[in-house]
């Protein structure tokens, strides 16, 4: 909880990362045949270079150290997804039987802290009629709490009809994806590269965020929408930039497309927006900026459609938590975007009611250990 | 002048589009010689359909029919640039002889309405040594007040070196580079294409923010700003996303460059950004979105920083200056982004002195025809 001019506020972060060994194993064999490949050079830093220990150890913890970070935080749930590119780098079966894996391990993470860790699973965007079962299997048996996809799939995005069997069991489940970044297919490695052939581009300084509004951007224009209309996304980063675009979009969509009866998509883009997504504050925090963008944002789409998340460990939690309770928003505006907007879109029992409830953790722990 | 809140405001557009009939034969060239080019789709719509009628009218009036256009709107004076993507299209020596032409052109229509149009040069990146010498003649010589640019030149970016005469002859004569959008190279159509090749992303809805976002972030942390400290850079449509991700680039290039020694730029993207851009609000403008958005620039960068421009005539200039006129800013802020902005970054005469003298267009256009 955090303390909001005097009241006590209950805090669900929802873009935080983790690993286990099994995802670290077969990420560095991914990287090993690629070498060349943009995200291949970060999971080889971040999973298998001494100083990429600063990152490994906390995404490794799924224990008491990340607790302590929540606590310190006062964050009181963390949905956890597996770390990107998740496992959309590997090839044919190895990704579902990873998929799996991750799965399983997760379900039982959130079984030994049901108070504390919530999990969106991953799926293999690579056999769609697979990933479809899976996400069934992840939501209904397993109990998580929505999906999270990396991006592209070898260079696929998932406005390609061929993905929709993913997007129609997430729809009958009612259970949010999350876009979360990777770096753009290698295919644009020159694009994020400068005149020198250094990667001056890549990841969160701009890769990230072209990787992904592009993502956002095709399935609004695609018409995904129309055929799905209940299908949630969440966007991470303030949205991606999307926020700030709509306008254009609508504009250009309406009078490019629209009036000419081209455009597969038959509603504006800021109406999908409305409908079909929900934004994260992840990483965005800590810096003079963003308060401004998130009371921007909050105007342009409003409060019950942007949710807290800090984006450990790549971020700050206690920077985040502070950023979220000391912005400039009423009180009932921040306890929103602090956990109700969570709770609903995840599906989540309410934070506060657990907190009522008399609570001893180590007791808990000790029952399901 | 527009009327806010009953006092008198001029104005000057500063991205207002034309061709002549050179221009017009050179692209639909270029546009039959590259079929599947994702501008040249575009200039054979524009300038050589039938239905491309209701832009290439407006865009060939350079007299009467423009000046009462601007005249409905309440513009006083506009900044006129080539259309899109001008010169850059062009092969060898054909883009520095079309630049010189058009160059001469343009000079001789601000000569004819001294007090209602100024021009921007374009010049021929594909030459940068002779891009460099025109740059100087058109500012020197044919008083023209500054430069335009379509993004890349056949998949080429600014940040390389080789271009740099260009940016060293801009900043010795401190005039602005209007980097304006254009569709991305043809190497990058297949993400600009839906999963049926329709090329659903291309334009004004994505391609062109796409594209000259990531124009500016290259130029950003290349360096180039510390080697050409004194450029000065204008971007369209509200900055093309730039002032909401400002955060994000100081973050994660603090973090994942600066800290380690790496990356070529010396300082912090939004440094570079405060000292070195302006933006305009070009095309933002008749949807609700656009207040907010107006507003939120104005918090991030300062009202210093932002210009008026209409885009005319793919958006509406009566439309633009209705929506700077009613927009929720002080009075002082609005003439400060009507013109006195543009008077200062492009060392323009004020416009509001010249009203304050006895003044009879047609006795003056007399004079010149």
């Amino acid at each position: 909880m955090i303390d909001v001019s005097g009241k006590r506020v209950p805090v669900i972060a929802t873009e935080e990362h983790y690993v286990i060994p099994e995802f670290v194993d077969a990420s560095l064999s991914a990287a090993r045949r690629a070498p060349n490949d943009l995200d291949g050079e970060d999971l080889a830093f971040f999973l298998g270079h001494p100083l990429g220990r600063p990152w490994l150890d906390p995404l490794s913890d799924l224990g008491e150290g990340r607790l302590r970070v929540m606590d310190e935080a006062g964050i009181d749930l963390a949905v956890l997804s597996l770390m990107s590119p998740g496992v959309q780098m590997q090839e044919g079966a190895n990704a579902l039987a990873l998929a799996r894996h991750v799965n399983d391990h997760l379900a039982d993470t959130v079984r030994r802290h049901p108070t504390r860790f919530a999990g969106l699973a991953v799926f293999p965007p690579q056999d769609p009629a697979a990933a479809a079962k899976e996400v069934e299997r992840a939501i209904r048996q397993l109990g998580l709490c929505g999906l999270v996809v990396n991006s592209h799939t070898h260079g696929e995005y998932l406005d390609d009809p061929k993905f929709w069997p993913i997007f129609e069991a997430t729809e009958a489940l009612d259970a949010p994806i999350y876009i979360h970044p990777r770096n753009p297919p290698n295919e644009l490695r020159r694009y994020m590269s400068n005149s020198r052939g250094e990667k001056a581009l890549a990841g969160g300084v701009w890769g990230f965020q072209f990787e992904t509004s592009l993502h956002a951007v095709r399935l609004i224009v695609s018409g995904v929408f129309d055929r799905f209309p209940k299908l949630k996304i969440v966007l991470g980063h303030m949205g991606e930039g999307l926020p700030f675009w709509l306008y254009r979009l609508d504009d250009m969509y309406e009078r490019g497309y629209r009036r000419h009866g081209k455009g597969a998509a038959k509603r504006l883009p800021s109406e999908y927006f409305a409908d079909n997504f929900v934004i994260t504050i992840s990483g965005v925090h800590d810096h003079p900026l963003c308060h401004p963008t998130l009371s921007y944002c909050c105007s342009v789409i409003g409060t019950e459609r942007v949710l807290f998340a800090a984006d450990h460990p790549f971020s700050s939690a206690k920077a985040a938590a502070e950023s979220l309770r000391t912005a400039p928003l009423a009180h009932e505006d921040i306890a929103k975007i602090a956990h109700e907007n969570a709770e609903r879109v995840f599906h989540l029992p309410s934070v506060a009611m657990q907190h009522a409830a008399p609570r001893d953790r180590a007791r808990e722990e000790q029952a399901h250990t």
